[in-house]
């Protein structure tokens, strides 16, 4: 059985070269992840035709775009991609950003 | 198309009468909700055969059962309940408890 408990507060690791992932849980429904940006970095505008993804930002301020609705989210705020439609994000702070980022099904795992 | 742009820290209503589920986004993928509980409020264990799920404490404090362990999480603390594992939640503080939660797939939408 993996790690079932977590801590979001401590889990931030970032990379001084992109965006970084830390995966806190996944299986064939779902991944659960913590995206760590520093100031400037960005997911950049996809989508996925099967899979609905939900950004949260946990800490600092994160610009995400879905369709063509762009925001500026602080903690707290949450934005939802539906399958199909284009969506990204980017740190256009000055601080570091962390998100829990959810998407089901788990677009690399079959069940 | 539903609001894909949600605020976690002004979405929470709270029943005297039982726990409180928002509905923040669903399709036959997850559902997105905000639970709040007062003091003593809980979810009774269960389980579900096919869907994992995820509790999230944004505020105050949350014991959450996922098999058989059970700890109390504080804001920013998460569990994942997978698909077959018993699990719960209580609020066994004196303060008000709020937590994201997520299922995949839904349970009770089919796509």
């Amino acid at each position: 059985m993996p790690e079932l408990f977590h801590d979001t507060t401590t889990a931030a690791v970032f990379s001084a070269a992109k965006l970084n992932k830390i995966n806190l849980y996944e299986s064939h429904r779902l991944f659960c992840d913590v995206y760590c940006l520093e100031p400037g970095q960005s997911q950049s505008e996809h989508s996925h035709t099967e899979n609905d993804k939900i950004y949260h930002v946990l800490t600092g301020r994160c610009e995400v775009s879905v369709g063509d609705d762009r925001r500026d989210l602080n903690a707290g705020e949450l934005a939802v991609a539906p399958a199909g439609v284009v969506h990204g994000a980017r740190n256009v702070s000055s601080e570091r950003t962390t998100m829990l980022v959810i998407m089901a099904p788990h677009p690399g795992m079959k069940g």
